[in-house]
């Protein structure tokens, strides 16, 4: 088995590389379409973009869809089932919208116009979502070139709405639920822990968010005229989100731990928790003092909930002075979830709290906005991700590690549940990727371990499970199988 | 005497009344230059209403100076001896300059178009404080037109930077102290207590301001990456802030309270703490539930330091939601001082202690500004204030109350040491004049009031003097009064 498994790495190589040169220049196509989902001057080339990408994966003898959303910015879906009626289902996830490019002035070379520098490509969804979606398809098209075949029956999700809520799949969750049906959901959206650390995520968190305003004297008023009377409304929101945490960095707030699934130790034990203080410190210029004190740096970031201000704002913000007090101050609070919180419980909670905290001559609103999802979780033990894990290993030619992400995929679990298959949480981004600034930034060597993972990762699966037979319960239904031949 | 005083008070009505429509005029043009002095765009505007000013108080036969300022918003001095070299001197401080006027659009007619409705003037400057002081030149032009000369010796000090620290005229007044000597200072730029309340004002609280700097990493982070991790600037914020109040409303910094140089219990009870806590909860939408909770409202207003926030910002602001942790976050502040507090004391002792709190893994500077200024008291029993008294008496028909504010007139304190005359706050401002709003007004009823209680006052207080005789140490130096001739 591991002779046969280092010659098929080989071969896939070999055709990758073969094909290389052709693989950039359509991925520098793929990357030059604008397409920001959160900004609707964008929507056309949204909708170029997916267009193209309908060609590109219909060229691969996929049967591939459009499906609408409501903010314009479609779904793509595509299924191959030449591996026959009863075989397993993948269903891969990827995104084909990217971030905004703003502060503009602050990229070296323009982010629509894709440059290689020291053997990476900079551009904007250079790695979050298009790099690592493109590799998804490279991997396809390798076992394909090699096999004439894949070794399981295929689906593609890739949405153009990830990073501006997923609101349009979200909504089409329950539509398109039988054509979502998996035996096996690969999310290929997340990283690695550093550039020689192969690690499979093996949860994400949740995230709600909310925003607060206090309201006070219905003017603003002139804090010498009036100051040690009104109760300044910046005043009221500095004390009422101070009393959300105690000294210990605990959020203070009634239930906010509640209901936590926490890990088994076993499985604890299995994750990678190192962390160096000091590379950290250097990194981002300060160290990891935030959050719960008696915990570890990265179970603070992985395992418990978080909440954190991301913005704030009221009264005179200008040059100089002006001595007011204004008639409202704001915030906006994003909270974090682990497995088994509800965004929905959560989100009232935490709004339920700030409001009651309104000092005397004070109001004060939460507004949980739309857009929340569940915390994720894959399972260590599963055939998923022993297969994937090998994959990591061969390809990095090290020992795959088992880490989390603080971060969140928000549609993740929702789709897994549609789709009721089991979820992997996939990718080789790093941390310095920039994907959410300037010069972004994807290496060319990551494109091909990427593609490589993705074919092994597949034929190590396929090779686990029984031989597919008739008898088996299909993923598959009979007007699906039709559809898709 | 009372019989002498009523009739005086008419004599005066009846001269003012027959001017009225020439003073309306000219006043309205004292009200077209838009002189803002802390916009550097009207710097010509403000030296053109200087220059009309000269005009105007020279053709009262008043010597007249220009004093050039670093920030080009010269300070118009002037003066007149005629009562004799060994009669007592009062200056009188107004300025000419002028608030900005936006939100423009909230104008019912425009700011520098003076228009009369209902009675009042509207523009900006018409009450503050072109109104205060143009009723000042028509009490001294009365006063002339009846007497041919004034009861005695008259200074005027009419700055052009009032409204963006008094920084010119702080930087003049060791310079030309000999200049601005003076028996009696009066200061005409405060108001009264309602519109039939005649009121002197026996304090103003001093200020100091500051800005602060909370930094954590020394990029904006991702808040789910790094949430629970970092320490978040803006969290850093809130928590120290909310930490210098207490849950009573008092400031915990140390030493906030000390040098207070409080009024003894005798001129405590000739103040008038009546507050209607209906109609402030009415007129500005929420009740008087700020500051020290076991003090009253005007007397933590009037007699107590305060520290308001007048600004606070950090982090994404915008529309929607961006999950940044930043790596900055800010607060303006500014804290009211009562006598013998140090504005540089004061704040140096608020500086260190915000700054004495940065969590670990932040940093917090604490920049203190200029244009600070300590806070001033006017004698209750002094011969000044009962003089003055006596003329709001007479004027509004009713006793004269007593009262503070908790506004501040920077430059007000060491304008009165430099003088070493006695210092009074006088006015006829009301709150609802919207002086730094929209819409500025004031009453021409007012301006007539303002002139007899400032012609009144003046006559009042030379009548309560004793003689001039040559024996008398004079307040006017040879040079001086050679130059005045």
């Amino acid at each position: 088995m591991h002779n046969a498994s280092a010659e098929s790495l080989t071969q896939l190589r070999q055709i990758y590389d073969s094909n290389k040169e052709t693989a950039l220049q359509e991925f520098f196509t793929f990357l030059k379409f604008p397409s920001i989902s959160s900004d609707p001057a964008y929507a056309q080339d949204v909708a170029a973009c997916a267009q193209w990408l309908q060609e590109y994966i219909a060229d691969m003898e996929f049967a591939v869809e459009i499906w609408e959303s409501p903010g314009h910015h479609p779904v793509l879906y595509a299924s191959w089932y030449g591996a026959g009626r009863d075989a397993p289902v993948l269903l891969i996830y990827n995104h084909y919208d990217v971030q905004p490019v703003d502060p503009l002035d602050k990229w070296i070379s323009p982010p629509f116009e894709p440059t290689i520098r020291d053997g990476a490509i900079y551009a904007r969804g250079a790695q979050d979502n298009k790099g690592q979606c493109f590799y998804v398809l490279q991997a396809l098209k390798t076992l394909k070139a090699r096999d004439g075949s894949l070794p399981m029956n295929i689906k593609l999700c890739i949405e153009g709405e990830e990073e501006c809520g997923s609101s349009g799949l979200s909504r089409l969750l329950s539509e398109k639920a039988s054509r979502l049906k998996a035996d096996y959901v690969a999310v290929v959206d997340l990283g690695i822990k550093a550039p020689t650390v192969p690690s499979i995520t093996l949860g994400i968190r949740g995230i709600v968010t909310m925003e607060m305003e206090v309201s006070g004297p219905h003017i603003d008023l002139h804090s010498g005229s009036h100051g040690g009377m009104i109760y300044n409304p910046i005043k009221a929101l500095v004390e009422i989100l101070a009393q959300a945490y105690d000294q210990d960095g605990r959020v203070t707030i009634p239930g906010f731990y509640d209901d936590i699934d926490p890990l088994t130790p076993e499985d604890k034990a299995k994750l990678s928790f190192d962390f160096d203080e000091n590379e950290y410190t250097k990194t981002f210029g300060a160290p990891a003092t935030g959050g719960e004190r008696s915990l570890s740096p990265l179970e603070r970031n992985w395992l418990r909930p978080t909440l954190e201000i991301n913005g704030i704002w009221g009264g005179y913000t200008g040059l100089g002075f002006k001595t007011v007090i204004p008639a409202k101050a704001y915030a906006k609070l994003s909270c974090r979830l682990v497995p088994n919180q509800s965004p929905q419980k959560m989100g009232d909670r935490i709004a339920r709290f700030l409001e009651q905290q309104a000092p005397p001559g004070t109001s004060v609103t939460v507004k949980v906005s739309e857009g929340s999802g569940p915390a994720a979780r894959a399972e260590i033990n599963s055939k998923l991700t022993k297969a994937f894990a090998l994959a990591y290993q061969e390809v990095y030619a090290k020992p795959c590690q088992y880490i989390y992400t603080g971060a969140s995929i928000p549609v993740a679990a929702a789709l897994a549940r549609t789709c009721q298959g089991e979820l992997i949480l996939l990718g080789v981004g790093l941390d310095d990727d920039a994907i959410h600034s300037p010069n972004e930034r994807f290496s060319i060597d990551r494109l091909e371990k990427g593609t490589l993972l993705m074919a092994r990762g597949i034929e190590f699966l396929a090779q686990s499970l029984p031989e597919a037979s008739p008898s088996k319960s299909s993923t598959l239904s009979t007007s699906e199988w039709e559809d898709g031949l």
